[in-house]
């Protein structure tokens, strides 16, 4: 499929921070690198909240940003769904059906992801507007800007904005 | 325009449930095939809601898919806006102002497709967690998983998510 | 990066009319023009908000669409976040946080997307179907259809869909 002289190559910008929309994008990213292709997903904005370890972290912010911060979702684990949502029980009841039906779990896609060598990269301009930082993210995240992003993008052959 | 070599390919995953942007993924994958492109539709989680039939079907469900069977739209001619809805009246608005302005309709945009040939793909994984079943979507519709769309979008000159 | 033998392409739909995801494709584009690739974004539905002037326009609307106008932002600077919007007080406090850390503003980012050649086109079939007209919208836009975007976007390396 397609030109297999270089190397395939996908992008996926994570925008959103809803269960199901990352999820989304960690099953094509998965896919895609499973297949072969070397895979990078950006994650910009809400899109950040999918990378947070959970737990209390030190970072400076002001006082919006603390606002912010106590806001938006804690990990992963605390994503809320794009709609029917229902303050969390549409969220729940999504997850448990998964679990029914052997389908991984967000934080077993994310496994999967390191795995298979997905790149994760956060935006560093979005973490300096939420203020979040460094430590409050998973390990083994890089953090860098839009022009890495688009170095990446220029040259895959799959490029998505999931939002 | 573009490399004349190979044929030209488009794919586009619709992910989304709403009338605007279902109406827009046609707009394009109608637009691209008449063009000559090759075009593929992957719907997946919301965005299954735009294949569906209407009308009574009989799929084993548990009592949580049925809720959601219950609260999700029924068939493309009750898909909602993503903005301004009202409850159905923005919809309806929409409706009469584009079939004012002689702009095709959803079920119009998803008679062309089928007649320029885009290939349309129910996701298979979408459809177990949210307990769909084949009878429920419209005839010639393919199922398939995440590594078909792969497979697809990585030799495409256009990919794009609907979300 | 990827083949330089021709000219690098990016294009990007805006669909979406929130402050956020308005100012991610324009980060994105602005990015991409200034590292030399040929960009393009397509205006379409709520995402022409982005491209209105502000103050009065004397276009002929239909009731339903001077009601839709009514309700719409009026320029780039009334748009709304996505989320944690709280009747205008999330944007305002992101816009301040942001002028805090030197991000640029969504119309310091218009205007630098101007200055690095951005074609910036406005899609036909919304403006008739929103009762948008030309002299509501910014001097250098273009007025186009779907078939010009795919057109664009089929010889382009990056395509996103901002929605």
């Amino acid at each position: 499929m397609g030109n297999t002289a270089t190397a395939q190559k996908a992008t996926i910008i994570v925008f959103a921070d809803t269960l199901d929309k990352v999820m989304a994008a960690f099953i094509i990213a998965t896919t895609a690198a499973a297949m072969g292709m070397a895979t990078t997903m950006f994650f910009t904005f809400w899109g950040l909240g999918a990378l947070k370890k959970g737990g209390p972290a030190d970072c400076k912010r002001n006082w919006m940003q603390k606002m912010l911060a106590w806001m938006l979702p804690k990990s992963p684990a605390s994503l809320p769904l794009s709609q029917l949502n229902m303050a969390g029980i549409g969220a729940g009841m999504l997850k448990k059906i998964m679990a029914q039906k052997k389908i991984a779990s967000l934080p077993e896609l994310i496994e999967s992801a390191r795995d298979l060598g997905v790149r994760m990269i956060a935006c560093q301009m979005s973490m300096d507007a939420m203020g979040i930082c460094r430590e409050e993210l998973i390990g083994d995240i890089e953090v860098a800007g839009a022009a890495t992003y688009v170095g990446e993008a220029q040259d895959a052959q799959i490029n998505l904005f999931v939002s």
